[in-house]
């Protein structure tokens, strides 16, 4: 068994106020029970989620607050209970966005755990003791061993992490519609998520449409795996020129204050969906009219499940997928230098944390 | 063939400020096309469509407006150019709640007619030359032949003209979501069109949920072939107590502004889907948390297609439904009181026009 600690270090938020300057703190993980597991991180992904939840947009949490869920790391411990044979101590795993679920309900059993009415989120909720789970930004993080995935042996740790939330999060979908060859897929909103939906849908076969509001990303995004490209603020008849196209749309805008509701049914086909991935602030609405949705359905998807992470790993490993990132060794400089270039939308396309070894030891 | 007239009769709406007061109308149809059927009408189901457009809520139209889409009669004119051997002069045939499209789009091709960009409603809406569709408060209809349905002979007029606009609307998202045994279906909204939602999902096999706001139509509900029944008014806790149960609800009710999109939700399954056929006025607005859809869709259905409301005939001559109606026979007295009796909800389930020959002839 490697070395575990007592208590965990970790760069958290420790005044809301000064949110975009996170400190180094020290704090005890809850207590380690039958079937968890303990992880030491190597890096982690930097997810929208991840601002909205130090921001406070999303509620007001103890501090510190500690975030990051797209987390690649070393088992370092294994509980007595846990019962599956592919993680043993000294494995390179993962941990997405959630962390616990109660893996008996319905829900659970039909590869529906994030959907379960006692899930946990990596970081930010509340466990039934009271303590509230911290995320990925920290030396070690304790999981219930049913959320920690084995990462295939040649997808570099930087370009796994951003798979565990952000990818799967777009990735969901995507299985869930049966996206493949004759499918005409949109992804709407072309950052951190929609350039790995790009990937994904053009990996899994189909006819793949970006759909953005400028064409500042349209070069990216023919490079990234589209085969249109639809500037909706710079074509006035776009929702003419694709009328009755697309079988899905996925939305992955940060916030849907700019998503044109009233105009995107009108590419889709009937039958077609809209699903939206976004999780804006919480005072957002959408304002449909129903003369609006005419045999178009629109949806808001969750995290997609663990079995669907493994499927996407298999996907990305298969086909040797690359995820277009740039790297941050983590400390407290760096952290909030991503944060500010997060708020400002400079980032093409996913911050990864690196260099662990180096902050934590 | 059979006698077939220059002009129609029928009792339209000639002064919008008094429209709950139609009044007898002589016009003309619109030129008779090669592909073109004329129609003698014997009776006409009535819609809520019929009093929306009757009372303009849907826009002002050119006087007299003459609705009814629930068509039931007899073939007299057959135009050279028709091509089904099905339909013969002296048939009996129904007309539902589309006369026209295009027949060639995409959309047309693949039995979603009704979602063509050229659809043309049975009454109140514009042909390319201009003429404003008329419906079925009238001795006669001329329709493209594609829109015309044979009637199987076991179902009685009375019974069969409701399925053609109603019957089919519920009908058809029922069919495209592929209800049957082990499904579990809401139907919320227990009038004209929901009572037939209730007997058809029983018919397709599904577990079927009435839901009202009150339990005054509980009784009914059973009868009609609900398994359960949901009085949201009544029971405070029905959202909680119904988690995660439905694969479908197919929303039924006559105006948006009392469902309740916030708790709906949680009584759906994951990929659970609402389906509203609703066609409120044209101000309402379903205003949406993107938090409250976790994995849940929600669609507005148009009209379904020819070939659906082919199906539901064969289902309900195969399995000798009876749709539950009251009936009067048309002149201006007996509209008048329809429109009224409607308007105050006091309808169970569908009225049906008769006795065109004692009126018209």
């Amino acid at each position: 068994m490697l070395h575990y600690p007592e208590q965990f270090d970790g760069i958290g938020i420790v005044d809301q106020a000064d949110w975009t300057n996170p400190k180094r703190v020290v704090y005890k993980p809850r207590p380690f029970g039958a079937q968890d597991i303990d992880i030491k991180i190597e890096c982690c992904g930097v997810c929208g989620s991840d601002i909205h939840t130090a921001a406070g947009n999303w509620g007001d949490l103890p501090k510190p607050v500690v975030v990051g869920h797209e987390i690649i790391g070393t088992v370092v411990r294994k509980g007595a209970g846990c019962t599956s044979d592919d993680i043993k101590v000294g494995d390179r795993v993962g941990v997405g966005a959630q962390c616990f679920s109660c893996l008996k309900c319905h829900r659970c059993q039909n590869n529906n755990e994030s959907y379960c009415a006692k899930c946990v989120t990596t970081y930010g909720q509340f466990f039934d003791d009271g303590y509230c789970s911290k995320g990925g930004y920290a030396s070690h993080i304790r999981v219930q061993e049913h959320f920690v995935i084995p990462i295939p042996e040649n997808i570099p740790s930087e370009y796994a992490g951003p798979l565990l939330c952000g990818g799967n999060t777009v990735f969901s979908p995507l299985l869930r519609n049966n996206v493949g060859p004759g499918k005409k897929v949109g992804i709407l909103g072309i950052g951190g998520i929609g350039h790995m939906g790009l990937i994904f849908a053009k990996a899994l076969g189909a006819e793949v449409y970006a759909i953005s509001r400028s064409s500042a990303k349209k070069e990216d995004a023919f490079k990234l795996g589209a085969d249109h490209f639809i500037a909706t603020k710079e074509e006035p008849d776009w929702a003419e020129k694709y009328y009755d196209t697309l079988d899905l749309v996925v939305v992955c805008a940060g916030s849907l204050k700019d998503v044109d509701f009233e105009h995107l049914p009108h590419i889709m086909q009937v039958g077609g969906r809209i699903v939206s991935i976004s999780v804006p602030e919480q005072s957002e609405q959408i304002v449909l009219k129903p003369f609006g949705l005419l045999g178009v359905s629109i949806e808001n998807s969750h995290l997609g499940s663990i079995e669907e992470i493994k499927q996407l790993l298999k996907l990305v490993s298969e086909k040797n997928l690359r995820i277009w990132i740039e790297k941050y060794p983590i400390n407290e400089a760096n952290i909030h230098t991503i944060f500010e270039r997060m708020l400002k939308g400079d980032v093409r396309y996913r911050f990864v944390l690196t260099d662990y070894e180096k902050e934590f030891n």
